[in-house]
Formats: C-alpha cells, structure tokens, sequence
C-alpha cells in the first residue's frame, strides 16, 4: 500500500512565542529552527517581519534548512491594493519562499472586529492571496476561527476557503483559534469541508489547547482527510498553547492507525532525537521539563506499581505502549515502597550493575532504600543517588574525596546606599589524595545578584577538586527542588537536584535534612560523586 | 429533551498516588476526598486497603460523602475460592458501600503474566464479582489492558466484560491500561461492544495519557454510549497520567454536543470552585500550577498579542471559548484592570480595611502585587502578608520595630565521637522603642537534635521583641513551605510559613528571595508584625 503524504507546519517561533512569558532571541530563533529541520518537519514559521522586530532580524539570520522557511503575516486591510499595503510588504520583504497569510472566516468577526462588508474581506484573501503568489511565493492561508465560523454562516466560512484557493493558494489551513472545538466536531467539519469540494491535500489544521485536546483535534482532521498539520514544539503557544507536535509526530510514526496509512518528512533516526529536542526548548526557555509529557517525559516509560513493574521485567510489551528508545526515551523502573527485590535487580542493571539473585546485600540494599524513603527520601526520580547507595552497599564505591568541614555564613546588613542587602560565604574543606584543599567562594553572580547560601556552597565544593577537577568542569547545575516532607517546627527538608554534563547526560540526586543547608549538601555531593563515576573511573 | 446521566468516578487517591514522587498522606487523602465531594463527582476510589497501610487508614478515617466511597483490589487468585483469598477480604474488610476489581481482559496477560488458563480467568472474575454483590456491596470491574485484548482477541474481551456482568457488576470498565489507544479506536472499540450487547449505560471507561489524548479518548467513549468516566484531578497517574477530570469535567457542562446531552453530579455553582480544588492538589504537593492547564491555569484566559487583547476588550467572546468565571478562573488582560479593582476592595475588606473606590492608593496596591506575584510572591493564600502590603500602601502600619541585621552561621564538622554534625547560630539586631537589641540561639533542640538556621534564626528573632514580647509569646510556627519558583541555578524561592497563636487565630505569610535564609526571614517578618497588628495595636 502507498502510503499518504502528511505535511507537519511548526509555528514554535510564531505562534509559540505567543506564550506569557516568552520571547526568543534571534540567536535562540535559528537555534530552534536548526532542530526542527533535523527532526523534519516541512514548514518552519519563523515569525511575523514587520510586525516585531527579533522576527525581521531572524529572517536577515536564517540558517539554510531542508524544510521551507515562512513568514506570517495577514491578509491586505481593505480600501487599498495588496500591492499597496505596508504590512503586506514588510512580510513579502522577508524574501522567504512561502509565505502564510491570516484572514477572518467567521462573519460575525468580519463585521464586529474588521468592520468591513463580507465582500470585501473575500477580496482582501483573493487579492492578498493572489499578490503573494504573483511574486514567485507559495502561498498559505490561515483562515482563522474557521469551526465557529462554520458553525454561524457555513457557506461564507467555505466561500473564504474557496477566495484564498481562486488566489493559488497551496494550502487553506482551518485554525481553531479560540481553541473550544471539540475533536468529533473538528472531524465532521473537515468532512463537509472536503465533501464540498476543497481537496484535502490542499487542507491544514491548527487547534489549540484549551479543551486538553489539540493533539486529538488534529488527528481528527487528518482522519477526516486533511493533509497538513500545525503546531508547536512542546505544545508552546497563547493561553494553553498550540497543539503538541512533540507528542503527534511518535502517534503519527509509530501508532495505528496512522502509521501504515501515512508518510511524514520525520526519519526513524530524527525520531530517536525527539526526547533530546523537547528537552532543548526547555533548556531555551529556563523551564523545568514536565515529567508526565507524553513519549519524552522522564516519567513516560516510569513503572511504579509493583505488580506492573514484575510484568515490566518479563516483557516490557505488558505496561508498554511503544519502545522508549524509538523516541530517544528510556525505561524507568523506580524503586518505592511497593517494590520488591526483582525490581530492586532490575533498577540496579540499568545502573550497570549486575548483582546475582541471591546476593545477600539485595535484601540490604532494600531495606536501607526503605528505611531512608521513610525519612523522607525519594528514589523514584534520584536515581543517581540510588545507584551511590548501591554501589556502597555492594563496595563498589571508589573514595574519591572526603569532605572534613564545611561553614556557611549567610549575612544581611544595610549596604553604603543605606539598601538591606545579603551576602554569603562558604568555606568547603576537602582532602584529596593525602591533600587537604579548603575553598572558599561567595553566593554573588557576576551579574552582582546574591543567589543564596546553596550556590555559595555549590561553587566552594566544585572548586577544587585536585585530579578530579577536569571530570566536573562541564557539569552543572540544571534544577534544585525544595519540599518540606514533615511540617511544623520539626520540619524535616527534602532537596533534589538535577545535574547535567557536556555530554548531554542528566541525572537527579536527593538528599534529607532538618538542615536545609546539609539537605542541598548531600544531594551535591552525590552529584559530584555520580559523575567522577562515569568520568574518573 | 432529558439529558443522560453521566457518571464521574475519580481516581486521584489510588491510580493518581502511582505518579512518580507522590505518596499521600491519610490528612492528605481526607481533604482530597473532601474536594471531590463538594465538587460533585460520583465515586471517590480511595486506595487499595491491605495493600498499602496509608490506603487502610485511610478508610477507617474516611469523612462521610455524599459520593460512593470505594474499594480498589483485584480479583481473587486462581485456585481458591473467592471467600477465601486473603487479599479481596483485605478489600471487603474496608467496608465500602462499592468496590472496584481489576482483572485481565487481554488473551496475552492471562496466559503470561498470571499462567492460569483463559477459562479459569473468567471463572475469577466471575466468581469475584459475586462474592462483592454477596456482601452487599456495589461492584465494579475495571478490566484492564481491554482496548489490546480487544484488538488480540475481541470474543475473549468480551467475554471477561460478560462474566464480570453475570456475576452482578453494576459497571464494566473499558481500561487502556498501557494509554497507547487513540480515541477513534476507543469510539470504536466501545461501539463494537455495545453492538455486540453490553449496555452503555453500564458501560465504564479508563484512559491514560500516554499519546496526549486521554481526555479526547474518553469523550470519544462517550460519544460511542458509555456512561461512566474515570479520571483524576490535574491528570495525576502513572506514567504521562490518567484522564484529567478537571479539564473533563467544562467540557462536559459546558460544551457543544455535550453540555445540552448530559447531566452530571457537579452543579453550576461547585463547577465555579472548579480553579480552587485543582490549585490545592497542586499545593498539596507542592507543585507549581502548571500555567497553561486548560480551564484552570493561570495563562488559559490570558491574552498577550495585542490584536487578541483588544478584541477581547470589545467583547470576550471573539477569543474565548467560554467565561472564565464558570470554572472560577479570570481573564488576563494587559492594561486592564477593571475586574482587578474590585477584587481588590473585596479582599481589603476580608482584612477589616474599608477603602474608597476612588482612592489612588487601590491602582498603586494593585500594581504592587502583580509585580510582586511576577517574583515569585503568591498572595492567594498569604492574606497576612496581602495585609500587611497593603496597610504599609495605605500607612495603616505602625513601625513597632526594625530590624538592623542578621547574620546566620551554619557550620558542620565532626564531633568528639568523630562523627560529622551540623549546628546553625543566629544573631537579630532589633531597635525597638530607640532600644538596640542583640539576640542569639542556635539549632539544636531540647533533644539535642539541629533543627537547621531557619529554626535558628525564628528563635532569635522572636527571643526580645521588649514591650512586645508578650504579644508573641503564643504564637507559634506551625507549617513551613518552600518552593522553588524558577527552575535551574537562577532558583528563586519561596517560603510560606503558617502561624497560630494561643486565641486559635491562623495566618499565612510569604517572602521570596533567591537566597533561602532571606526568604524565610521575610515570611518570619511578617508573621510576627500581623501578630503585632492584632495584639499590640
């Protein structure tokens, strides 16, 4: 069987910098417009030339790329010729080779929000439309709140379609772009759409989130026959975002019942890169990868009930939906309360350890998980830290360093501008080899910003660490979480911290305490400890 | 036209604690469980009893609801009766009115992960069913992994759904227990099975999210004549999560085709309570809300592109798919603060402080706390410190003492017993009444255990307040938060302290900085100053 081309049209850099609190940089623009290329998609939206300045900036940077780059922009305002409108213009000088045009398709806004005839706005698209394919570009339009248009005044919303495609339009694209449509009524209305008369190769789909179902709102349409799909890297974009990409091109690759029926630009290897390429935007934006995000969340393949966690072991089929690597992924089998010994053996193999079955540090290794967990350790997440323990237990655990002493002094004072300011220093005693090492290092940034007593202590530890030093050199710190595990004054702090290496490595280290200080110390240090592991061996 | 009854069973407190990370406590579940019956579902799953010591607790605690209480367990094991396995009697033993029973569905599990014959599976389930329905009790099968077992092997499916109806089930429940169905095959699938005679309206569906559709998934079941849906709040579960009732639930009341379709539990006015019950999971576990959480988040109705924003102004409906108010959520709108105004007098005057609408010191507080809440500040809970910001806006706050300096000390080095041991000093310089004042304590317990420099640095600061020292001699520190705000090395924290005093009086307080001592003592601050305003004024 032949199977179907699907377009994918990412509008990350567009529609995704519609999110609070977003605004890439240029050099954050062409960093995420490399990726998309390497994962494939076919339209990368860069932005809107004219309209905001990083994006006209983008346009002058662009990276060559396989995929057609686009600039957005809308359809020419009425009373003047699309020839003749500025906005229009500073799109086209954007000098892309496609270029995607917003227009109204729902009467109600033609009237209240351009306030214009109905008319007029089927000329604005044709003529809009038309102008762009008269300069040698391939034109798109976004016909924008299509379903509720449809719902209001089918036959204009349709005759909107119809101008933008007598314009040569390549693809008519319907956005629901309140994001309220639900994913059967998505369906239905892509079907009467194609039913009269507008191919669906010529046809995309744009939802958002508002209803949790963009990523079902578009396979709807793509079922119903359209053959172009828009969205955004992690679902980024206004309100509650775009619909995913991140979690549709795995459905679409790898799921029936699209995977036999259909073709996309995204390879089997680009595939392997997904995780890797989710994690990237985050990185960009300073944000905390969400554990539970489908296909790439860490916690995606994580099995924690232990009656699934045994059948994992037999046959990772029994509580798998797909293999974890075929999105770069991986299997997690975490070690909790309801975990026994086989899942204590198979968590220590993923660690590389390989501990026969009747070893007797196993039930050691598991009571010691279970009573730390009882004082308020997690070795769910912290693996790395469970792998420290482990690796004690069974006296595999090189003495790389050892820390004598450490002393935090945290202060605040009024500074000479008579301004209440904080300041705080740690002193870190380590021996060595046979040497003694003290460092010393203080909690400003070089920005002049105090970032607390933790970072002071963090840089003192990493200071000088002798001949281990050139292993921790690329590692930093990627995330450090706070949670009181017993409340009151008899509170008890539970610190996690996430590490990362220049080799694209992460992992999570935990440690306990009454003493918020000693809790952030412990989790650093195993962190150190886990990567001399992989790195000084 | 009569509306259908559709039936909400929830499962935050059994398949929502299999989340990485999370384990409830019995006070957790209690206040969980409280929630979801004020807001109006059907049946509360509140664990596993015999499984999970937490889970029996919690049913012997359980608070009364207006919801069905139920039981989670799984069908009795192949060669003995049902009246004498141990674990289903663990089950009855917590004596709910309904208990729900998993058991396989799926040719392949039956015969590899249990071993047993396909026919002693049925007989299982059958037998199990009846013994519930023996007791008294309501019975529910949860058949799991259906959707694969259905696709495996479809009369063998069904047969599990017809033995588990045989035996007295009052619902069978289509599980995706890998979460890798997509909603047209669940439409399907559940189509199939009511053609083929099970009724819908005896009909239960299970999702996860594993592909981002568990919501569409169960509309999709629903679409197709089921009548049961089950799901958690925020879309807590295993993995990516189970179906998220809360973005469910909107959608059900308020959206084409459902809305006019069926009736639920959730009325109109617990729907508005809708944004409250999902912040306090999340505050439960002490995570960040995630912003853009259809419906409920932060950013669902907010509007950043200045053509949307305008619109918005002439009439919300041109990019809003409902209004926020229904789920007791609210607009966000740059540079319009009307709704902000009169929020803020009710809130003022939750604080005893009756202010003018016209007085210019509302836009000045109103503004404060949105760049506040921008850093990391959270005064939906921390009404003390709202006051607190407010009264310094208004000069309604008498200065009863300032604070010069501080300066905290943690230091951990070994003991004469060579082992290693922590211990925090603090020094508060206070002028109170012109009078300096230098006050130190340290860590350490009556039991000689270190409590860490927060705990040392509360002390010295509540140790001599002069004339005021009697004022805090009651009040006591009785819960203690932190939460990092921003992910990363430029962590910012927050810390939310609660206090009580010996009148019983409660309050909450907040300070956010990204050096924790700082933000502690912040919240400290003014902990003690809204003691002072009610006692010392």
């Amino acid at each position: 069987m032949t199977r179907e081309r699907l377009f994918l049209y990412d509008t990350t850099l567009r529609d995704g910098q519609q999110t609070q609190g977003v605004q890439f940089s240029v050099d954050e623009k062409v960093k995420i417009a490399q990726a998309l290329d390497a994962l494939g998609v076919d339209y990368i939206e860069g932005g809107w030339p004219g309209a905001n300045p990083t994006d006209s900036a983008f346009f002058a940077a662009a990276p060559a790329t396989r995929a057609k780059l686009c600039a957005f922009g809308m359809t020419k305002r009425a009373g003047r010729s699309a020839e003749n409108d500025d906005i229009l213009a500073g799109v086209l000088n954007a000098g892309t080779g496609t270029v995607c045009l917003v227009g109204k398709a729902h009467d109600y806004h033609v009237e209240r929000a351009l306030g214009i005839s109905r008319d007029e706005n089927l000329d604005n698209i044709r003529r809009s439309v038309a102008h762009v394919v008269a300069q040698g570009r391939e034109a798109i339009f976004d016909a924008e709140h299509f379903f509720d248009g449809y719902a209001s005044d089918p036959g204009y919303a349709r005759a909107c379609l119809q101008a933008a495609l007598e314009g040569g339009a390549r693809w008519v694209v319907l956005c629901d772009t309140n994001g309220g449509t639900l994913p059967s009524v998505i369906g239905r209305g892509v079907e009467a759409v194609i039913a009269e008369g507008v191919p669906g190769d010529r046809l995309g789909i744009h939802t958002h989130n508002d209803t949790e179902t963009a990523v079902a709102g578009s396979l709807a349409a793509v079922e119903a026959g359209a053959r172009q799909v828009q969205g955004t890297l992690n679902g980024l974009g206004e309100r509650c975002g775009n619909a995913n990409l991140i979690a549709l091109i795995p459905t679409l690759k790898l799921k029936a019942p699209w995977a036999d029926r259909f073709e996309t630009g995204v390879s089997d290897a680009a595939l392997e890169g997904l995780t890797r390429t989710s994690r990237m935007l985050d990185e960009i934006l300073n944000r905390v990868p969400m554990k539970q995000a489908a296909y790439v969340g860490a916690s995606a393949f994580a099995h924690k009930a232990g009656l699934h966690a045994s059948a994992i072991l037999k046959d990772p089929a029994t509580y798998e939906h797909i293999d974890p690597a075929r999105v770069g992924n991986a299997r997690v089998v975490p070690m909790s309360n309801q975990a026994g010994l086989s899942n204590l053996r198979g968590r220590l193999a993923e660690a590389g350890l390989t501990v026969d079955r009747d070893a007797p540090e196993l039930p050691r290794i598991l009571e010691e998980v279970k009573a730390r967990e009882s004082e308020g350790y997690s070795y769910d997440t912290a693996q790395a830290s469970f792998e420290i323990l482990a690796r004690r237990a069974l006296g595999l655990l090189p003495a790389f360093f050892e820390v004598k002493r450490y002393k935090v002094t945290v202060e605040r004072r009024k500074n000479k501008y008579d301004r209440m300011v904080s300041l705080s220093e740690a002193v870190v005693v380590v021996k060595v080899g046979g040497e003694k090492k003290l460092s010393v290092s203080e909690s400003m940034d070089a920005a002049g910003n105090d970032r607390g007593p933790v970072n002071a202590l963090a840089k003192a530890l990493s200071k000088d660490l002798g001949p281990y030093q050139t292993a921790i050199d690329d590692m930093r710190l990627v995330d450090f979480k706070v949670r009181i595990t017993q409340g009151g004054t008899e509170a008890v702090t539970r610190v996690m911290i996430d590490s990362e290496d220049g080799q694209g490595r992460r992992w999570s280290t935990v440690g306990v305490s009454a003493n918020i200080i000693d809790a952030s110390f412990e989790a650093l240090l195993d962190a150190i400890t886990w990567k001399l592991l992989r790195d000084a061996g």
